[in-house]
């Protein structure tokens, strides 16, 4: 074990230790009376065993000095890097998450993004797209909040769903016999990977394109969308299930927040009057992202109204916000 | 900036950077090809922002340097340690977790444990009972599944509540009209800080101890329960709210399980021969302790069945697991 010792004038001190074995430690004690210890080890089960131990009795040992003093004593459980497979997936407003995970099934880049699905114990397969925890098997409540919470009737109605490339819209939607339900998904990648490894989310209405009374379009949706507003096509109801509200409006942002105006003016030109529209919004604390998009629906072509809802999707680890736009009532 | 490097044989490097101003680094090359960087800083906002600026700079050349191979890069939110708000509270399933909370509403120690409300941004105020989440404003949806998930009539009925103190089970109980709701409280301490600080939980219910349907005993439920046994007693619905299904069978945990099977049993003993006793079990990853208790269910003095549920309670970051037990029908 070598042990080097730093003083600062003001600062306190960091004590570092490191073992023959690759380990290292800081003891670090800072003057308003905080002492943190960090230990990093790599290595098996066997060791992890070990350093499990030595923490144990670490902690025990702060616990009896901070005992009848109104200190505290915390351990936190250890962060595992390196590995095959990575458990940390930050939540949108940016908290740091641990997750179950056991298993990548699937790692590919498309050329859109990369499309990574990983088995969560609890959640079961999980698909994350470029890094964003977009929907696991256990997230039906999910479906059931983008498709207006069960309060909507789409037997017999025109359904347009844009993405939503795991087909857990399509799914739920097809059994409620629409007269037709058109969903158009950019990445063929995307829909492979998910009819393979998502079946609790999607069923079999991925396995073939087009069936009684739906069809799936691989294509961009804005030239879709364009096509479809050129002739005068109207449908009961348009479910964005693309991408969360841009949470920036940083300068690189700028081109999510037109695009996703862009796709908001298209689908209220084909929404029937009547019509609603569904999509998600973002996490809960995100409130400032959550404003501005409100701010967006009042500069569309045709006035809108807008309600919300804040949903509870398991395997997201924070609260969600959906909402629903309609086109105001002609007077 | 002071900077010393350590070089193992056989197991890379460190290199540890120190700074005027009391910050430090570490670099570790392991010779596998992994490098992990941690940084330590103590101080207010302005230090953080210049800390997350150069995580950004290091982030942005980490991925350079990785583009074209196989590599790749990740950074985590940064660990905050020694302020007034601890966020870290890891689920039953070991795994770290961070919570959106902004601030302590109430600290202190009782007779019994360390009572903490916590507030959170996105769930309300949090009750956290020597160091376990317990429930938030924001979990109804316990509340809900613990009393059978909206399956039980509840009017004219009359029903024992073992722990609760949080006023949730009590205040939900109340709404259906039972004939008598009696909730057996060891916790003051419990009551009085949740009738303060979770009133979207037990709305008025704790301000008066009895009601018209209701009455609270600030009392051990072990000698209740045995009371009532002795007395012939006998409710349509048990509700045990007290604590979850113990993790370990260690010698020191058997008291636990000793404890947990008493209450069974004195509960099986009010219970009325086509009554129903509800419970939590603990989190869905926790498959071992869940079977133990399924096993603990099969030793006690008269038969019983049981089922279960699976609910997402929303603070928990977790899937938790329901019970409904209930007496074999006699032949």
């Amino acid at each position: 074990m070598t042990e080097s010792l730093h003083t600062w004038q003001d600062h306190g001190c960091l004590a570092t230790y490191i073992s023959a074995s690759g380990s290292f430690a800081n003891l670090r004690i800072y003057p308003h009376g905080l002492v943190s210890l960090d230990l990093q080890s790599y290595g098996g089960d066997a060791q992890a065993t070990e350093v499990d131990g030595l923490l144990n009795e670490v902690e025990e040992r702060m616990k009896d000095l901070s005992r009848g003093s109104p200190g505290r004593a915390k351990r936190l459980p250890p962060i595992v890097r390196g590995g095959a497979i990575d458990r940390y997936w930050p939540t949108a407003d940016g908290r740091l998450v641990e997750y179950d995970i056991d298993e990548v099934v699937y790692d590919e880049d498309s050329p859109y993004q990369n499309i990574k699905i990983l088995h969560s114990k609890q959640y079961g397969n999980i698909l994350i797209l470029s890094g964003d925890i977009n929907l696991a098997e256990s997230d039906w409540v999910y479906t059931h909040a983008i498709m207006g919470s069960g309060r909507e009737d789409y037997a017999g109605k025109d359904v347009l769903i844009l993405g939503g490339g795991d087909g857990g819209v399509l799914c739920e939607i097809v059994k409620l016999k629409p007269r037709m339900a058109t969903m158009v998904e950019i990445d063929q990648m995307v829909i492979d990977g998910c009819k393979k490894h998502m079946r609790k989310t999607c069923g079999d209405v991925l396995d073939q394109l087009t069936g009684d009374c739906y069809q799936v379009l691989v294509e961009d949706c804005v030239p879709v969308l364009k096509r479809y507003a050129a002739e005068g096509r109207a449908f009961d109801y348009v479910i964005n299930d693309l991408t969360a509200v841009p949470i920036s409006t940083a300068p690189e942002q700028d081109s999510t927040w037109e695009f996703l105006r862009l796709i908001l003016d298209l689908s209220m030109r084909v929404l029937k009057q009547n019509g609603k529209y569904f999509t998600q919004g973002n996490g809960v604390n995100l409130t400032e992202a959550l404003s501005l998009y409100e701010q967006q629906l009042g500069c569309l072509y045709c006035p809108v109204e807008f309600s919300k809802e804040v949903v509870c999707v398991p395997s997201y680890l924070e609260l969600w916000v959906f909402y629903t736009v309609w086109k105001k009532a002609q007077p």
